[in-house]
């Protein structure tokens, strides 16, 4: 699978070590410390140069442990302060926050890599959607499952018939939440006015954007089911199962689940053959593809797979060529609109075309 | 898996090999001929005495090839022809025909052993349920894959809490009708009026019911999508996905298809870990059991599984035992419904309460 994947990756190529892009980490929670500031480090033309945070201390300790430049409160960012020490931002607060951020950044004329999902509501996407189209900064939102060999083998295959007209695809993403508490910096993710929604928005975004990347289609209708057995769950979704129809007649059906055994899978049926990719979805964890076709599997077992370093160089690489990032803005605004879909489908029963 | 799998198997004591079940065969279709013939004669306490067809050459050839006592036409067994030869009917005519053929039997005191989907409309279950309980006859509705030990295991290890509180299952039933093509017995299938419905009523009633018999719960909301991209399914449904929504919370999401990469599982992922059952459903094929918990995936190969001849003799158990077969006709009913909602949220877009 080497050469179509080069190629595929060509699209993308680094930015210079010599000139690197010297981002601003907008948001410090736990995955912006854990995974995405050491992802920043590690990638080719990447620099974290400014933290922002809401919370001094830590901004004063990643600066220190990351030896970035310096760091800023949310106040200071908004008004300008620093602007000469980073070339693109990187939103990671909560989801209700994205749109404020990036509208600062747009502001400043700064290209922008924001955190899925877009925004918490889909007037928050919209608002993006202005600021960043008025302003035309490079503005990528951060899908890194995008970056995943596995991922983008399975689009592949699927784009050149390996797996015939594609009929359905399976597709859940489940954690242990509750087993694995979040932290008070990740607290927002049971809130819905900071998060919009929690299984669908957090997890069960993956199965729908990488089922909608590797069919390279849109769906025209979608449906949902959420329901929330445990208290911890009251405000959000703990567990969600959504339908969504494509104008070829192929149906994915996906589930995300904020409490269930840890799992994620990708399967793809078609008329000709088949292609699941288990595990899936996790940084810096091992993927597997597995084809069939005319009675012969063959298995192909992925090493731990670093999708955000390949994430952070696609996007420094295009924004110092001058190429626009991907995935796009508008990209961001039809996943909201598809989950906001979703949990309509969820509150009322009524199927919703889109 | 010895232990439970015998514990469970003892409900249903095999009917002695000197004093066997009869069975009049109603519906000499292929599966009856490819299939259900031949269980009949390697099960325990089982014999095949009497053909029923509307083909007195087809009935016939399967008299002699079986060693079988007589064939009837329909119209013989309506009227009561030889029923001194046989204790039991099993039936395979198309689904539309079943509430018929059971009333005929019921009316002759038979035990019936009726194949699934118990009928195509569920005015047809209903007739099958005033039949056979005015009467009294015994009576089973030939969920073959509730005798398959993988799926009886997955059942136990749900109820002994392997899995913790489920949370949601995927399940797929699909096989390329198109590319091995029904016979002229089989053209029924297509018939919306006869069969029911397709992709469905053929395939999708086996993760509907094995979903709810590894649960052991029935389903409270379902919501269905059908499509049929290719022409020859203009009359019914050539994929449909559907979910079922669960009293716990727990939600299952569905797919069959006529026209895909023959693919058949079962996957349930509760709080605790997950059992998968791949492949599963095709009668004497292997089944694989795949169990996960806390960190440790464990998995079981079960050569080719011969579910037909377990139903069979279990079936034939119960009857000369007097104990009430199971799958009973109530479970036919509700499945029944299920369908129809399915299908009713697939015309109109809107989740069913059942």
């Amino acid at each position: 699978m080497d050469a179509w994947y080069d190629e595929w990756r060509d699209r993308y190529p680094v930015a210079s070590a010599d000139d690197p892009v010297r981002f601003a980490v907008v948001g410090l929670g736990g995955f912006a410390r854990e995974y995405a500031l050491p992802a920043i480090e590690s990638a080719d033309g990447c620099e974290a140069t400014v933290a922002v945070s809401g919370s001094p201390e830590t901004a004063a300790n990643v600066v220190a442990a990351h030896g970035m430049d310096r760091h800023l409160t949310y106040e200071a960012y908004a008004d300008g302060v620093g602007t000469a020490d980073y070339d693109a931002v990187y939103v990671a607060t909560p989801h209700a926050r994205h749109a404020e951020h990036v509208e600062t950044a747009a502001r400043h004329g700064k290209a922008v890599l924001c955190e899925k999902a877009l925004a918490a509501t889909t007037d928050g996407a919209e608002r993006i959607v202005e600021a960043v189209e008025s302003a035309g900064v490079p503005f990528a939102v951060a899908y890194r499952m995008q970056f995943a060999p596995a991922v983008c083998y399975a689009r592949h295959l699927v784009a050149t018939g390996f797996v015939g007209e594609p009929a359905h695809v399976h597709a859940d993403f489940s954690v242990r939440m509750l087993a694995d508490p979040a932290t008070p910096n990740d607290a927002w993710r049971l809130d819905p006015d900071l998060a919009g929604g929690s299984a669908l928005v957090d997890l069960g975004l993956y199965p729908l954007n990488t089922t909608r990347f590797v069919l390279d289609d849109d769906p025209v209708r979608v449906r949902g089911e959420t329901s929330s057995p445990h208290a911890a769950f009251d405000a959000v979704d703990e567990h969600v199962a959504f339908t969504m129809r494509f104008e070829s007649g192929a149906h994915a059906v996906c589930t995300a689940s904020q409490h269930a055994h840890e799992s994620h899978h990708l399967r793809v049926v078609g008329s000709e053959g088949a292609v699941t990719l288990e595990p899936v979805f996790f940084e810096g964890a091992p993927q597997t593809v597995r084809l069939e076709r005319g009675g012969r599997t063959t298995t192909v077992e992925l090493g731990p797979v670093e999708q955000l370093p390949r994430q952070f160089a696609a996007f420094a690489g295009s924004v110092s060529r001058g190429i626009d990032p991907e995935p796009g803005v508008r990209e961001g605004l039809r996943d909201t609109r598809l989950l906001a879909a979703i949990y309509d489908s969820a509150a009322d029963g009524v199927a919703v075309d889109v």
